[in-house]
């Protein structure tokens, strides 16, 4: 893409080359460049536009495009644009839209973003228990037209807004049109609250089967539903947040092509920069030591296996069990059973790459002389220090997200670079100390 | 859980509870059991169950509750567990069915677990272009009774099973009796082919937030419907194994808790005994520079740090491209991009960090002499190797996904332990290499 030329004014763009430039442009091009689009391509690219980029770009357009697309959003959409916007633009985006939409994303600007009330859309179709079949088909109909195309399941509210069941389309329309909705709804109906985390929201959907989910706040009142293809996104959204957090650099929130160099560079920087300095204890760690280097510097060439092992270990503790808790698999209280459990798995693990190192030691002695008359025991140091590690990452590595999870912080955190680096200092210390040990009166 | 009493016979167990311990009971006790659960409670057991546990289950069962069960399921899960069975038993699991069924059923067989074909339902409701609004509202209510639940979506099939149209329950109810079901139905619609990977299907259902996605064969006809219930499994599932390969593990296939620990041993214990292996090369790396070592035994103290940082460099790297590989942003052909932008990032994050280690150096010095007089090469050369090795990192880490998917291999086995352990190694032979051009004359 050259940026010198007006680029989206070139009308054989594809969305996709549009969506990449799109992170580049200034914002004269792309107001001009969403103009001369046909309505067709900038729905599609307007739909595809993070919030944030539709709100800084509707209030750049004129007054006239603004309130056309405004009211191209759903109540859900548009509210989540709002949010990305100022505390004074806010009233200029919201001025745009009519009193009872403007009523209805006010009350959803009231939840967090990522709760199930954030989630949800406020427009659902909803019926009275009494009605009969035939008076519920011709109320959904009007429903359908004025407000609402999540019409396949219709909830049952009572007169104080509570929900008392579910009926889906599909069984209204092959019943006895004399049948009251109460006969034909299905009484247990899965709910979420308001204020469950989307996370949960997900879980709740998956272990369920779920296409549509009623919202309802602490007294059991209706407010809105959430579908499945707003959980599909969830889903991929809180997964790519997690597997970036767990690669070590803060979450892009946006694709990777479309993230502005700068952007990118603090994203990962930043990280890097602290697990730099962290490692520096390393550093210490080894100057501590460095003695023993000098007396016996066989032990020095061992190191980056050593720590790389306890590393290893304790990623792979840690990965599975922050997935373990995205998906709802364990709580808080599974700490106890997990640290036993990662143990014992810690413990198997170190022995049998101990017993994998040392017969590598072993053999290499056999083909060269190099390790010198006491390679049993450095081989034994190698050994021992490999089974500590292990042990020590994968217990380490299992406990973080349960310490992150505990001070309500993101167990994803617990990102494999930075156990990796935990485990470097430590290791080393282990190393040194188990050396220390088995070498003393003989090498030491 | 005790395992000497018959668990699963105290029907006071809750359905998590009983999942848990399902790996580790006999099947005796699975058998009885279950005949003791409550329907209710082992229709939602047997739902959550794995297809393999349910096919041993099932074929542990007496032929009438077999036969039962079998009929229980829809075709999509019918035959993920038939697919889970050995070759000869498959037979008696078939036995079970209706001929129509296992004519159904054994068309699934034919496709892939993990593509289109393979997730959609066969059952779907279909209409004629020719029909009225009448006709077609009958009809709908007659396939809702003895064939699909899923007609909130039909679709609109020629003389040749052809897909040219989907119209929707809540557009029929809405229109005139009289007008015919071509008058109404939108004729683009979004499909899938049948041999479509899952990773792509949830691509597509994600960019277009659809509820339904109609199959085709590569001659456009009708084979079946995926559901957004399907894809947030599907989303999940996807996004556990590349997560649990990213931490550098084989994928669980089953969650945490029930996993037996034999199998988590080998899933776990095999990625490690070969990254230890692969970890002896950088101890041959540093065998050979031990005379560098000897000389300068500072070197050393430095190691730790200079490989972690390739490492977290070629972590974030890695994890970035294979998310945006699985999100389909990324594509094969924009490798040469790719490798541009993280070389370039590399280079500049490698320097940003270059920058941070000299100062470090520089203050050490400051606070003590331990360093000596030639503290400012030691610095350059940690800080040239940091900006090598960060930048190595970088490009390995980005690339190395592209390489193994263009071998047909999954990006995701790019773990961050592998590419950790890539860096170590080659992370020594840069130091290295960099220590003994810049103290040339000095140092060595």
């Amino acid at each position: 893409v050259e940026l010198d030329d007006p680029v989206v004014a070139d009308e054989k763009l594809s969305d996709s080359e549009l969506l990449e430039a799109w992170p580049v442009l200034s914002t004269e091009d792309r107001v001009e460049g969403f103009e001369i689009l046909s309505r067709e391509q900038a729905e599609r690219i307007f739909d595809q536009l993070s919030a944030r980029d539709q709100a800084e770009l509707l209030l750049a357009l004129p007054l006239g495009e603004r309130r056309i697309w405004m009211r191209y959003l759903s109540p859900d959409d548009a509210a989540d644009l709002i949010q990305e916007a100022a505390q004074q633009q806010r009233e200029q985006l919201l001025a745009t839209l009519d009193d009872a939409a403007r009523r209805e994303i006010l009350a959803l600007l009231a939840y967090k973003e990522d709760e199930a009330g954030g989630l949800m859309n406020p427009r659902y179709a909803r019926l009275r228990p009494e009605m009969t079949v035939d008076q519920a088909l011709s109320y959904l109909r009007r429903q359908s037209r004025q407000q609402t195309e999540n019409i396949y399941y219709a909830y049952v509210l009572d007169a104080d807004q509570k929900l008392v069941g579910v009926v889906s389309l599909r069984e209204l329309v092959s019943s006895p049109p004399g049948r009251t909705v109460r006969e034909l709804m299905k009484p247990d109906v899965v709910r979420v609250n308001e204020q469950m985390d989307q996370e949960a929201v997900s879980n709740v959907f998956a272990a369920n089967d779920l296409v549509m989910l009623p919202v309802v706040d602490d007294q059991g009142r209706m407010k809105g539903v959430v579908t499945a293809d707003d959980i599909v996104d969830v889903v991929r959204e809180e997964a790519t947040e997690d597997i970036q957090k767990m690669g070590g650099t803060a979450a892009l929130d946006a694709p990777y092509l479309q993230v502005a160099p700068f952007e990118m560079l603090r994203k990962r920087g930043v990280w890097l920069a602290l697990l730099l300095l962290a490692e520096f204890f390393t550093v210490a760690a080894m100057h501590q030591s460095q003695d023993k280097l000098q007396a016996v510097l066989v032990l020095a060439i061992f190191i980056p296996l050593i720590i790389a092992s306890g590393g290893n270990c304790g990623s792979q503790a840690a990965t599975l069990v922050v997935r373990a808790m995205a998906l709802g698999e364990l709580r808080l209280r599974d700490w106890w059973r997990v640290a036993r459990r990662e143990l014992a798995m810690g413990l198997t693990l170190g022995s049998t790459l101990a017993a994998i190192a040392f017969a590598m030691v072993y053999v290499w002695h056999a083909l060269s002389t190099e390790l010198g008359q006491h390679f049993l025991l450095i081989g034994a140091v190698v050994a021992a220090s490999i089974v500590a590690v292990s042990a020590w990452g994968t217990l380490l590595g299992s406990m973080l997200p349960f310490a992150l999870r505990s001070f309500g912080l993101d167990p994803a955190s617990a990102s494999t670079p930075l156990v990796a680096t935990i485990l470097d200092g430590t290791g080393m210390v282990i190393y040194f100390a188990v050396a220390g040990l088995l070498l003393r009166g003989t090498l030491l």
